[in-house]
């Protein structure tokens, strides 16, 4: 059912720690608001993310669009996002829709070229192959958080102890892996410098999915019981399905504290009426409102793309698509 | 129904170049195998293609595992790979898997950092998020095929007559587009003596499309309803749709000359009896043998990935698999 409850209230109930960190931060932010950056180049990406950073909770991109993608782990174009990302305050969401069997994308998502496990917080899952493909996606993810886990505790204790006794209690991440990339190193001041939110904690060690359970494109064959399927996947993997990308909430147990990202919005240009019509884009993406959307039909975060970054201002124009989400959010909960 | 006839037979039958093509090549090369190239790094992918080339029709890659993929558009991997591809006479499919709206999966195909449509013949296609996915990606490669005819026309225009009257026939391709490989140039002699086939043809300069209509891992969620929606979309496309990626021919009506290519295939280990167990690979994928795709289900190529690869010899261990996958055709095709 459509949740009544604060996203802030959410943060409290949910297992998963990514979760429960997206949620204070659109708490913080007062923002459910994702930006699809469909650029094409790593500037374009850079400056957009860097222009609307502060309107935004979660960046997605498809990394395949980019025709300069740096692959490098600690100055590449992953890298370089991240830094932004911990600036001012967002996860990235890596758009890959997975769709393969287990053994392959077990290999697409932690090696290859892109390395995505690396750079992106979250990523998805189209799971037309089989539950499969998201057990052996988790599995991989444990597996990262434990390296992860253990670089960091290796670091510590490889860390002499001060001069007045205490144990060094910054660790230093950026030191411990020739691949890592310094997502959770401290912020160092300068970096801080533009930061909005002081209030925005680093995001924990952590890799989230969202499964795709529920298309936006005309005529999508996701039917109820595939979408029940992917409901049926994510329950079993609490700890690391965040929640899904779907038109509606799919939250129908007491335990699901499930987030729903929801792309195919727009508002209607040149006017505050979100009952004014809007088009389609002639090659089957469909478009509703946010206050449709999250009002309505009960999803968290609203997916724009070509609404925000075609507009004659992104940054403004994001702003008044965090407005409206925001709002619509503010009226489902106050009830 | 399962064919009767020859692949010579039914490369007169169908109306796609490329797909009259590739069956004019399983006559000649008698094989009816695709490697699944799935390593790591470039120098692993080619030396597989140069060593497995002469027992191979199609060979398939997921670019993004290999973790050098060199983006150059004309020294790069995918240039390379095409390069080998001519001169062993084999078509690439970059089983990239595009599952998303129209717009984006064009971008996709065209854009972005790896280009595919300029170095991949076939690709293939998640039918998901509807069958605009299928329109906008023929839509792209017709711009394509134009482009490039006109590329070629272009270019026979402005050479001139050779002395002796005649028109230069040979159509040099790498000269007029800075973005071309050179796929359809004509072979020298020096790349051309490696080469097993002499009557092997140059492939006409035309993209091809396999639907995802059917999946070998465990509990994929393709039903009938789903199956029956790939093969109406391939049939509105019968000149960009070669065929399917599926587990049992797909064909119909009288028309319908589409290819199926077939993963989830393996022969038993040290023993030549098709009868013995196969397990499946512990992450959802199932094998069946050669015998029953080909021979009873009626599939015309089978794809090999593992089977062959992680062999001590992989190069006999491919002309296994070309042997069995033929005499189960030959044996289909006999009665
Ligand atoms: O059902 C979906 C799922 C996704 C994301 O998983 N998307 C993506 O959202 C974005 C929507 O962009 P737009 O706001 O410009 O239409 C695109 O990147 C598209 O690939 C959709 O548009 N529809
Ligand atoms: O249903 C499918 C579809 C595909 C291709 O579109 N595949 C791919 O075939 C290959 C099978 O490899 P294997 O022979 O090693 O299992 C892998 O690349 C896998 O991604 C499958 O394994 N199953």
């Amino acid at each position: 059912p459509v949740a009544r409850s604060s996203f802030d209230e959410r943060a409290l109930k949910t297992t998963h720690p990514l979760s429960a960190y997206l949620l204070r931060l659109m708490a913080i932010k007062k923002s459910n608001l994702c930006l699809s950056a469909d650029v094409s180049t790593t500037n374009q990406l850079l400056h957009l993310a860097e222009a609307i950073g502060p309107s935004i909770v979660v960046l997605k991109t498809h990394y395949d669009l980019i025709s300069n993608w740096d692959y490098h782990p600690s100055t590449g174009t992953g890298a370089r996002l991240n830094r932004l990302a911990r600036r001012h305050g967002f996860l990235v969401f890596e758009d890959r829709k997975f769709g393969d069997i287990g053994s392959t994308v077990q290999a697409q998502y932690v090696e290859g070229s892109a390395k995505i496990i690396e750079w992106s917080h979250i990523t998805n899952v189209n799971m037309v192959p089989g539950k499969a493909v998201v057990d052996t996606m988790a599995e991989a993810a444990a597996r990262w958080r434990q390296r992860k886990h253990y670089e960091v505790k290796t670091d510590i204790s490889a860390e002499a102890p001060t001069h007045d006794g205490r144990k060094a209690s910054i660790v230093s991440i950026t030191t411990v892996s020739q691949h890592f990339e310094p997502v959770n190193s401290p912020r160092t001041h300068d970096e801080f410098a533009g930061d909005l939110f002081p209030d925005i904690e680093e995001p924990p060690l952590e890799r989230g999915l969202l499964i795709l359970a529920q298309m936006s494109s005309k005529g999508n064959f996701m039917t109820r019981a595939y979408t029940d399927a992917c409901v049926e996947s994510a329950r079993e993997h609490r700890d690391y399905v965040m929640g899904f990308v779907s038109q509606e909430t799919l939250n129908a147990q007491p335990d699901d504290q499930f987030i729903s990202m929801t792309p195919g919005c727009q508002l209607p240009q040149d006017t505050e009426d979100e009952d004014a019509e809007i088009q389609g884009d002639g090659k089957g993406q469909q478009y509703n409102t946010p206050r449709k959307l999250v009002g309505i039909m009960g999803n968290d975060i609203v997916i724009v793309g070509r609404g925000i970054i075609n507009a004659a201002n992104p940054r403004t124009e994001a702003e008044r698509y965090r407005r409206h989400a925001w709002e619509a959010y503010l009226e489902r909960t106050s009830s």
